[in-house]
């Protein structure tokens, strides 16, 4: 139901049959033409771009066809006077006259580089440019704003992806478990994500488990068996109960005050997954309740030679409870000689922001992990990528866009993309050709035009030139092995790793450079002053 | 692929799965819960929301259960010491024994009030916690953005979804789609969606369409016949030509300022659907290529008795373009004698928002049509409704989560809601009632306690009191017809013309009230006043 072949044929605009036909009555659709799909602005504030989505076009190319029905159905919409011609034609088609040239699925990219770069009959190019689009521009957002977090949270922390619910829907909280994964965080909440993209799953429990309980009279498990199995099983529940008592007398919280429902609660989950106890504090006291009912369950599991595997915060000031949490357990690890109860993992959650991240990093706090959810899966901070599909060329002809909106003009003709890298072995420039001049060489000057900020011409000469963009489909065929998606999400770390620090600040980052070479900005010229000379 | 059953039983978040097991190790799996899913703040900056999702909710409880494989999968990733007989009981699960309760889909709802209250086992109302919020989170934001998009742009402009591109992957698009037309839209340009929810569907054209022409060289069609057919085939790209002689003489544009490549592709789109005619008009100059050309063409149509369907502007000032067609077009209608000339109807798009719409509503201006889609879809001014879902109760005793945030709160126990209606038919007040208190009646004064805002006790006297909520699933069946799209969206516009005007101001809108009834108000007091005692 969901996966394998991600996008539907029709699952794209109206206009793009209306234009098909437009071209097959013509005679144009056979046509050869080129399309780029490309960004024009890095997303979320920052200076760069995580690409991905590749692997969903490619299966979508891979089975792209319409049946009958599909047909049928858009001659119900279409206009009645278009020719029958026009759906034999359609009822044909299928995406083996195209060639993918793409980014490798994980780069760091940056804006007016194409990301995907079609090249084929003009109105099957036509016909795909919103599946495309709707493939590529969420997943990329997500990746890149997993990445964010990632540059926010350090290295260390571990990040868990929480959004399933607050998604665009099922197959929205799909893309976010898969695509935040392959952007940077260590899992996900989400079960079908985990079978589907074999991503770490992980889980803790929620209020409501804690609110369903009322007593002790609820907890029916009585045995728990020790964790080598080599001790006689105990009477948990009166353990956990001897435990609360000491742990209240040396925290100095009067046992009453623990709530007697959160205790139970505790009790039961912990004894049906004694190797997986998290306990979740905030349900009414985090200090006076929470803390000491989750000290006393995981004090005796460790009795019984098992370890709690977290505690998580879901409300509150998180930084600083960390603390007060970090230094309660310290003090029970020396006072009840448990030397690794000091570190049990300190999981919060709760609307997490990147800037929430930044500033936990700036101030002290004991945070082991983060569970992230509407933030990262809505990119609720930019909420749209933005990227698009433009036509470069059409029967070997350059072919551009040229608006009153300088910002929206297209670089015209069929491109080729390199990546030049310096001594030190990091990127500094991205360069677009024309497809017919010769690939730029590792230690020659090369002459070209900055296209973001730079004034007027450069001068660069690179240790290293690598290009782009590699074959993806052709001839019908994926022509490249399909990484999972744990090797894209290395690949993403070593993209961003190789790119320089300025390049990368969550905040006031420096742009990468992209620059057009000589050839390619005399053709945008030619092109802009036709138009110049046209008042 | 799509539809149908929209979510997966392994679409929800793993902690379902080890709640669950605690519940079922204690033996209280069967435990008779109730738990609503409910929102706390209405969304957008607004004081209303349109419910939506519900027909998804339903057909994902009467599909619910796990297969042999999907447990086989659970079993990989819970823990190792989970007993068996667990996985026998999930694989013998059904929502049989569930009972939804839900206020009808399209109805304007406010925040603490139910939009589904869940009755039946804990267990298995503890696993559809996620999906039921995947399924109705988004679903009632965008709807509620769509119905915000169509305040703004008044009842006589037409909507148009566009959205696919910037949605969520393949499935965000599709609910984005559908519930923008529930919310308001009058249409989409997502083709599947149109198939799968009989939406009715546009387009027009793109710039890369215009783009791929060069000339009039590569127009190949020739002959056009009459729109009735009487007359003779005419030689419909000289016609053209003719036209735009006369168009530029009389706009007084020079003719060679008018973008060849343009005119040919108006020219063959317009010649392969002359009865749905649309120009794109900013690829080149507006007023000097766009407007010319599109002229010549569509006068080129009407003399064969054809009507242009429209023109679309993309980028620029678009109200004060508007104006300056519109005069264009009253002017040709008037010196060539084609009245209906002047109405042809004027789209605009580019990243419109709902504070455009506003603006647009307080200047002059001709547009008859706008294309809406990041900001519909993405919903970016807030990308989450934030629905949550709560125990209530178990076992016919009250549940509450009482943290430290108050906001997070929830109220106690199953209730009842009503709607309370003025003289005047509209509504002023919900009122929240525990499930064994009598229905309140129509002329008697009823004392309550407003939550919002409002302080303390209230005595309201309604002309006419409803029920929020009817049962919707029960006993494994589907209990109410479901509503078409348009149906919904009939609704939709119902509910909110009977909401008073001060609470759908789309900026500082009063807060609706929402009450709760002595009874249930001294239910909340008592679990508070609980933890008052406890310091």
């Amino acid at each position: 139901m969901f996966g394998g072949c991600r996008a539907h044929p029709l699952l794209t605009d109206l206009y793009q049959f209306t234009m098909a036909y437009g071209y097959w009555k013509c005679g144009r659709e056979q046509d050869e033409a080129v399309f780029e799909l490309f960004f024009r602005k890095n997303p979320l504030g920052g200076e760069f771009t995580v690409f991905a989505g590749l692997q969903d076009c490619l299966s979508f190319l891979s089975t792209f066809c319409f049946s009958q029905e599909d047909v049928g159905f858009l001659r119900s919409v279409l206009p009645a006077d278009v020719e029958p011609g026009f759906y034999s034609y359609l009822l044909n088609i299928s995406a083996s006259d195209v060639t993918l040239r793409a980014v490798p699925e994980g780069s760091v990219v940056f804006p007016q580089v194409a990301l995907l770069e079609l090249e084929g009959p003009l109105a099957i190019l036509q016909i795909l440019e919103t599946p495309l689009l709707t493939l590529v521009n969420y997943a990329s957002l997500v990746a890149t704003n997993a990445a964010r977090f990632r540059l926010a949270a350090g290295t260390d922390r571990r990040l868990l992806e929480i959004g399933l619910r607050r998604a665009q829907g099922p197959d929205g909280g799909l893309s976010a478990s898969r695509y935040s994964y392959i952007g940077g965080f260590d899992g996900t909440s989400n079960v079908l994500a985990g079978k589907m993209y074999d991503i770490p799953l992980f889980g803790s429990l929620a209020h409501s488990y804690i609110t369903s309980f009322t007593s002790m009279s609820e907890v029916k498990v009585q045995e728990l068996a020790t964790a080598s199995g080599e001790r006689p099983t105990a009477d948990f529940p009166s353990l956990c109960r001897e435990w609360l008592a000491r742990v209240c007398c040396f925290l100095q919280v009067p046992e009453h005050q623990t709530n007697p429902s959160e205790f139970a609660a505790f009790v039961s989950y912990a004894s049906g997954a004694p190797r997986n106890f998290v306990g979740l504090l905030d349900t009414y006291n985090v200090m006076r309740s929470g803390m000491p009912n989750f000290c006393a369950v995981a004090l005796a599991l460790n009795q019984l030679g098992y370890t709690a595997r977290g505690l998580r915060l879901d409300s509150g000031d998180l930084g600083w409870q960390s603390l007060q949490i970090r230094r309660t357990l310290q003090s029970c690890a020396d006072r009840f000689g448990v030397p690794s109860f000091s570190s049990v993992p300190i999981i919060i959650s709760n609307d997490i922001t990147v800037k929430d991240l930044i500033e936990l990093q700036h101030k002290p706090n004991a945070v082991d992990s983060v569970g992230v959810g509407t933030h990262l899966v809505t990119c609720s901070s930019q909420t749209s990528l933005g990227c698009v599909y433009k036509l470069t060329q059409v029967n070997g002809k350059a072919r551009i866009k040229l608006t009153e909106d300088k910002d929206k003009t297209t670089l015209p003709g069929k491109k080729r993309a390199y990546r030049l890298f310096g001594p030190d072995g990091s990127p500094f420039l991205d360069l677009l050709m024309q497809d017919t001049e010769s690939v730029p060489r590792a230690g020659e000057e090369i002459r070209c035009h900055a296209l973001h900020g730079g004034k007027g011409s450069l001068a660069v000469t690179a240790s290293r030139v690598e290009p782009l963009h590699h074959i993806y489909y052709q001839h019908g065929q994926v022509t490249r092995d399909s990484p999972s998606a744990a090797e894209i999400k290395k690949f993403v770390q070593e993209s961003l790793s190789d790119l320089p620090p300025q390049h990368k600040l969550l905040q006031e980052a420096v742009p990468y450079q992209v620059a057009v070479s000589a050839m390619l900005y005399a053709l945008l010229c030619e092109f802009t002053e036709e138009r110049v000379s046209q008042p």
